[in-house]
């Protein structure tokens, strides 16, 4: 089986390919400022369709939206994720969702984690060093679903 | 030129289109609640992709999201309009933003007018009526746009 997480946002948009539960690839797609909201969007979109072609995943993991100060911020992560949902629904593929907390808790085993401890576990049970935030969340993510399931 | 105007939302999205200036066409798409959110979307997508076909609007107009108290249903609102600016993207066409308060101070000269008095200026203006919410309110966004531009 093979899963993808995506950490979805308008800036940075990680994702991750694990398959059988072993960590295969992850990346971060970067969108400018300079752009507007939908072209960026329509480049997530693209870029993240390339990946499903490339891998083929059986199942999308997601981490709940929770609500955060910058309205503006949160509304276009919220865009993103519909973009990223439709992706799994045109693939056919189940959407699962996990909470910032159940994926700290489970990586790290403790919810309120910040993200160098995140880092420091993914490094410590994959062996691989991510530095970028987004990236490392979405790897995060996958690795939460795999334990979990 | 032909606007598409869009009020858009997981279980009833409203649209409209207008070519210069005069009203052509509005209607509803709904979802059913039995399915899935990226289901959902996936139908809103397909549903307006028709739409650009048949009609190939020039430029797109949405009312600017507003927090509101529901955190569940604004997450689901900013999703939905977040494909639907990727359709814009995809048919190379540009999104303008109008907000609410724009848009009910436009229509009937008072920003705080409610749906009944914003439905009731749209069948003074265009003859047409219109019973159902979300369909009256890409209607008044559309005709908020004809006017202001």
């Amino acid at each position: 089986m093979t899963i993808l997480s995506i950490d979805s946002g308008i800036e940075r948009t990680g994702y991750a390919i694990f398959k059988d539960k072993k960590y295969v690839t992850s990346a971060l797609i970067k969108t400018s400022k300079e752009k507007s909201t939908e072209i960026r969007l329509e480049e997530i979109y693209s870029k993240l369709k390339e990946v499903f072609k490339k891998y083929q995943p059986d199942v999308m993991v997601l981490e709940q939206l929770l609500f955060f100060k910058n309205q503006k911020t949160f509304i276009r992560v919220a865009q993103a994720q519909g973009i990223v949902m439709l992706l799994a629904a045109q693939n056919k593929i189940k959407v699962e969702f996990l909470t910032p907390l159940q994926i700290k808790q489970i990586v790290t085993g403790y919810g309120q984690a910040d993200k160098k401890s995140v880092q420091k576990m993914i490094r410590l049970t994959t062996g691989i060093k991510l530095t970028q935030d987004d990236e490392a969340d979405a790897v995060a993510c996958g690795l939460a679903f795999n334990i979990l399931n």
